[in-house]
This record gives C-alpha cells, structure tokens and sequence, in this order.
C-alpha cells in the first residue's frame, strides 16, 4: 500500500479530521498511539497468566490457576477496547494507508492476544481438574518448565517488538518457535515410551497441555509478524528470502 | 458505525472512486461481491476437506488423507486472494463505514476458514501416521463420525449464511456447537473409561483429533457471528438477550 494513492482525497466540512484542527488531530493520534500502549499491556497480561498456569500446573497449585482463569476478563475487556477504538477511527477517520495498516494489524494482535489468554487459562484449568495432584508427572517437569519459560520469553519478546517496532527482534521469534516445537516432540516421545506408567488419563492432560503451549508460541510468532509487516510491509518470509 | 459520519467526506481529482464516473464504481462493487463469493468457497473446500479427514481417519484411507494435505494450499491461496483484495480496496477506495465492516469482517471469515482448513490437515495427518491401522478404535468410531458429521454440517450451514445473509441460520450454529461439545465430552468419557484397553498411543491421537473437531466447530460459529453483526451490526450475544 502507497500513501500517495490516497493524496487525492480532501477532507471538507468534516472538522473532526480537518488536517488544520490540530487539536483535534492530535487527539486521533493519541488514539493510534494508545493502541500500540494496549497491545502492550496485553502482552504483560498474557505473560504473567502464562507464568502463573505453568507453575499452577507443574506444583499442583489451585490459587494460582484460579487467578490465571478469573484474570483472563482483564485481557477481554481489553480486547474488546481495542476492537471499538480501531472501528471508531475508521468510521470517523477515514485514515490514510499507513495509519489503516496500523489499525488492521492492531485487531489481528489484539485477537491473537486474547487466544494467548484463553488458552493460559486452559493449562490453568488442566491444572484445576487435576488437583490435589500435579497433571504433570515426574518425569515430564522439565520439559513442560521449559515449555512454559520458552512461553513466557516469546511473549515477552513480542511486548518488546510491539513497543520498539524492532524488526530484527521481530525475526528471532521463528527461531523461539523451533525450540517449541522440539519440546513439544520431546513430550510425546516420553508419553509414548514403553517406561510410561501413569495410563491414559496423565497422557490425555499432557497432550493438551502441550498443545495449548505450542498454540501460545505460534501466536506469540503471528504478533511479531503482524509488527513486521507495519514496519516493512513485508511478510517474514518475504524477508528472510 | 454510521455512514453519516463519513458524509463530510467529498473525494477530489481521484478517478478511482470519483462516483460519477458509474463504470469504475461497479468495478469496485464487483470487487466486493467477488469477497463473498471466494468466501462461500472456501466454506465449500473446508467440508470437502473435513469429510475426506473425517473418513480418512475412520478407515485408515492414506490416498484421501494425502489429498486433504495437498489441498489445503488451495485455501491459502484464496485466503491471500483475499487479503490482497481487501488492503487494495482499502488504499484506493476510501471505503464509507458499511463496505468497512464488510471489508474487515471478510478479512476475520477469511482467516478462520483458512485455519479450518489447517486442523482438517491435523485430522488428515493423524490418519496418515497411524496407517495402515485406524486411529479410532471400535468403541470411538460413532462419536468420531458425528463429531465429523456435525464439523460438516456448521461449515456447510457457515457458507449458506454467507450466501444469504441468514441472521437466524447463523444464530443456529450455537445449537449445534453444543452438540459438539456434548459429543466431545463423550469421547473423553470412553477414552478415560475403565474398559479402555488400547493404551497410550490411541490415546494420545483421540484426544488431539477431538480438540480439531472442536475448533473447527468454534471457527465455524465465528464466521456466522460475523455475518450476523455485518447485517445486524450486533453481536448474537447482544441479539440473545
């Protein structure tokens, strides 16, 4: 997309967008900006509800998977606000070619940010179900630590790549996703070992609870990608060729 | 959104979407139209798509399998059709607030469909990796295939309500995500049945194809709510109450 495409449109009579009505421009920029503070906030949100369900999950801990589940409203709600103010400013608006993009790959992070909580919340609620036990048996704690820390470095990552707008960090997340994808495989060869001895309903959580890991990485990559495209408009891959 | 607040809007020296000149404002319409229509298609490939995984699954069919696999870059293909369409149509054309909303939620149909597309690929690979045995053990094959079945009819029903901007068609995809979920829950019930005797392995690949059939469902109740709030504005949470 081109700016200059756009160069022939002149806003008349509408004073909420009038480029003269600086106060009221700076007002819609605020707006722009504060989209880019909420995905940031997200992400915050979404770490810590990742944090706390994994432990939730590896210590059998009720308390901190209760937080993980009645905290995802937070993260909704959040969602949601960000779902108005995009819709507001298009209506109201008309943005410009940058600004659109920037409006568009905000609804896309903000919907990836809320499947990040929702699936935080089902490790949590793995963790719930199993409790006065650990879904996670002995032998399977540090693989699925690492999974909830490989997690919880991706996200992190993806806060910093929002509010830097740093393409190069960007990048490293594929390379985050490859450790999860191998420990992801790690899991199912330990579930499919001959020397496992927990039956079927231990292989049944942890098979979700991986999934639910692995989904969370691939967001977390989706969100640093979407920051790509603004920056560059290209895509990873067109990049990384 | 109201269009009203888009009326101070008056486009100059752009031919593109000057509304006098009647031929290259039908183009755009056309543009439009052929939105809904990659979309109906791609509901269409994503059945297709689910009954072969549904039956390649249920009797270990590699060639079915192996066709839903390659297939799938058919959906991507329309999915990237239409993203390239929306963003050209949002820099040239300065779209009011209706064709927005009919932009923006084209875009999220899109992306839930190509997804759909991506967990029947799941399903197709679980078939593939355990041929040539079945993946679903006697006991499990008639839950599976109305797992599959009711996949088939919320997607086939999602293209309808495309189609024809059915408002109570699409509020009836609740109803039938219920039943999913009811029969989800059933296959977790024999998998955890004191009588299971098929070990890990199956275990394990159940309980990963039942979560595919279940967010095919929830992808498929997507699409419906965003054809629901582009012709009512409102979301049917807000329509149910």
């Amino acid at each position: 997309m081109d700016d200059s495409a756009l160069a022939g449109f002149i806003p008349l009579q509408n004073d909420i967008s009038a480029p003269k009505d600086t106060k009221l421009r700076d007002a819609y920029h605020e707006e722009l900006d504060s989209l880019s503070h909420k995905l940031v906030e997200m992400t915050r949100l979404a770490r810590s509800a990742m944090a706390r369900a994994t432990t939730a999950l590896l210590d059998a801990d009720l308390r901190l998977a209760e937080e993980v589940i009645s905290g995802d409203e937070h993260i909704n709600k959040i969602d949601t606000e960000i779902e108005e103010t995009v819709f507001d400013l298009m209506a109201r608006q008309q943005p410009v070619a940058g600004d659109l993009r920037t409006l568009i790959t905000s609804l896309r992070m903000s919907g990836d940010l809320e499947r990040m909580g929702d699936l935080a919340v089902h490790i949590a609620k793995t963790a719930r179900r199993r409790h006065p036990e650990s879904a996670v048996p002995p032998e399977l704690q540090s693989t699925v630590l690492e999974m909830g820390q490989v997690a919880e470095r991706m996200i992190a990552k993806a806060g910093s790549v929002i509010a830097s707008q740093d393409v190069a960090m960007g990048l490293e997340l594929d390379a985050d996703d490859d450790q999860m994808d191998k420990l992801h495989k790690r899991l199912f060869t330990l579930l499919l070992a001959p020397t496992w001895k927990h039956g079927v309903e231990p292989a049944v959580d942890i098979t979700l609870a991986g999934r639910y890991f692995e989904r969370f990485a691939d967001h977390a990559v989706h969100v640093a990608e979407n920051v790509v495209y603004l920056v560059t408009g290209q895509r990873p891959e067109e990049i990384n060729q």
